[in-house]
């Protein structure tokens, strides 16, 4: 596996582009006939762009995506189907293909009316700007930022058994209103590898499950949430494993982007849940702790209050013998055990809950459970609860 | 419905007592044979005192309650309960009734053995002032508390249908880790009414699920919980619902105090969800919205961010139409409508946020939903989330 440096434009029948003015920005990916599957919001309410993209993904096609930020067109009724339809028109229109073979992305403020006078001339300037070069690159992935501190990209390059290449490589953003099933997030991903619509979907499913649901910021789950990932077809191959392999390293690589900028955070923290009797068990677990406004603060203060840990795994839902529990806090190569199968090393070793201190000071944390009960294990992603969380939702639409 | 003005001590016939020493406090309430019932935690992890209470209880009958702060006494496995028996030893045998008779509670850090050098003192200084006075009621309230700001307490006189007059009287304590199930929340409540034990206990879950169940700080639910009602029985009448009703008033009192103590918090919120298919439906949106960092950092800021209210409600896997809904906020006599079964007010009348940012600015707020899609209404209760949250529970252990 390999890293490529020209992040979504790794592949170089892609064509992208990104543009921005204040706080609108609009991004376009582009390949003509590219096989597509896509994962939404579990939200009920929902933004207008998912109802137009999913019935254009229905026949697992499209040719290019349309991304703004700044308005997230979400509680806009019929008005707003009818401008993300009018954008869809635009790329359509401008790249001379089907608008049904557009799809349509949002993420800002929600229950606002999308203000076309000042989006459609960003679309505009970002399509006239499509191509394929790292610059163009960098303009995608930027102009979907909102809250975001950091542009989110990743693309590799890997092999199947029988010896083709290829690559996957995509961007997101996301930064607040990060829950257990994906957030405000939007990530885009691309392959040049021919896969089947329905393998792509279910590739895309498996690899979601496993990275942007585990990421928690503040357990707000969006109306607009979308991961849509598009391939070019051009490069044939006997399908294997290791797609899904290269899939998920992307995915994971952007969760993690994400976890890292959650909003004010200032530190990354990964719970490891281990021996758990099912995924699901483990997955419940390891996101209880990670979500936990408790833990996230202490994590914010260095505190390795790890009390609060043992309480969070206890309202995860999930059956577990307490006396039979590990936690282990550690950053790098550093790592101590706190509670070792049912037994606190601190009282015979105070000094631990110093090195453990010293390690919640480090800037990514990685708490392990141990509920050893199985053989299922979960990773799950975030960050810390800071006052800059506070500060920036205090003061977001306003 | 009269309200009295002795608090747990308005029982002529129940005695109590406080002591405090620095962050260690024990209280002590006392009425021989007393009918008893309670609710605890549903946290897989819980402490050692609910084991010995749960017990202690199983008979329906206790005489004094004893509960300490600044130690959880949770995850201290056979030291935990050696210790919580101890301190019931104690009441037993300096007031000479069986140490059976004794229920125990705890909160403060999870995890540490329970410094009994330092609580058993306290203790017994507690215990030489049991006594049923205002002062008596007072140090009840106080020595109970962690990070609470305010001592909580209420107490009413009220009537049967038979004319018979009953008291019912309750303090608690709670502030943070408050959550969908009652959060690190003690409650103690005192009735003089003759109730059995089984009228009790539904009677107890009941009044639980409508008050304290509907208290969200920060969405982690303790493993120390408990909320037990005991019952001098020595008014007797003819039962009827004027004892739920009595004792609903004091559970919604004391879990409203808990919300507007909600750690760090400098607002109350009070969210109503109207016209639900289900009480479960009306729960569940409403506890979304409450809960809702993104919710409660707009509250902080002030800010009449609705579409962060259609997202928690959105999210909060009830089954509605969204373009149904009507979305009001208010606080005292002033309220604005936002969102008028799915229209959005504000398009035509600006003014209307503004409106809703000067009622967002008052220390009391209530969020109105109504889903128009049955009869059923639910109330949840919380608090913003302020720099304050983040503060404390940064440095709480160290």
């Amino acid at each position: 596996m390999k890293i490529l440096e020209n992040g979504i434009c790794s592949i170089s029948s892609i064509k992208a582009s990104g543009y921005r003015e204040g706080k609108y920005g609009v991004t376009v990916l582009y390949h003509e006939n590219s096989t597509a599957a896509a994962v939404y919001t579990t939200n009920k309410v929902y933004a207008a762009p998912i109802d137009i993209t999913r019935k254009h993904l229905e026949n697992g096609k499209i040719s290019a995506v349309i991304v703004n930020s700044g308005n997230a067109n979400c509680y806009t009724k019929e008005d707003g189907i009818k401008k993300g339809l009018e954008l869809a028109s635009l790329v359509a229109d401008t790249l001379n293909i089907p608008v049904e073979d557009v799809a349509v992305a949002s993420t800002g403020v929600i229950g606002r009316q999308m203000p076309m006078d000042i989006i459609k001339p960003v679309a505009i300037e970002s399509l006239k700007r499509l191509d394929n070069s790292r610059e163009c690159a960098n303009d995608a992935c930027n102009a979907i930022l909102t809250t975001d501190t950091t542009p989110k990209e990743c693309a590799i390059e890997s092999t199947l058994d029988d010896g083709t290449k290829f690559k996957v490589a995509g961007i997101c953003k996301g930064s607040g209103m990060i829950a257990p099933n994906m957030g405000t997030m939007l990530g885009f991903i691309t392959t040049d590898l021919d896969v089947s619509r329905d393998i792509l979907q279910e590739a895309l499913l498996s690899s979601v499950k496993r990275s942007f649901n585990m990421v928690v910021v503040d357990g707000d789950e969006s109306t607009n949430d979308t991961v849509l990932v598009m391939s070019t077809n051009e490069v044939k191959g006997e399908y294997d494993n290791n797609f899904q392999e290269a899939l998920d390293y992307v995915c994971m690589s952007l969760a993690k982007q994400i976890a890292k900028d959650g909003e004010g955070a200032s530190k990354f923290m990964e719970v490891v849940c281990n021996g758990a009797k099912s995924e699901e068990d483990a997955i419940c677990v390891s996101k209880s702790v990670v979500s936990s406004s408790l833990v996230k603060t202490a994590l914010a203060g260095a505190d390795p209050n790890w009390g609060r840990i043992i309480c969070a795994m206890g309202y995860s839902g999930v059956e577990f013998d307490p006396d039979c529990v590990s936690i282990s806090i550690g950053s790098g190569s550093e790592n101590v055990v706190i509670v070792d199968k049912g037994n606190i090393t601190t009282y015979a070793n105070p000094e631990i809950l110093e090195a453990a201190e010293v390690i919640m000071n480090k800037k990514e944390v990685v708490i392990k459970l141990d509920l050893h009960d199985g053989c299922y294990s979960a990773t799950a992603y975030g960050c810390d609860l800071t006052y800059d969380y506070v500060k920036i939702n205090a003061e977001y639409t306003t």
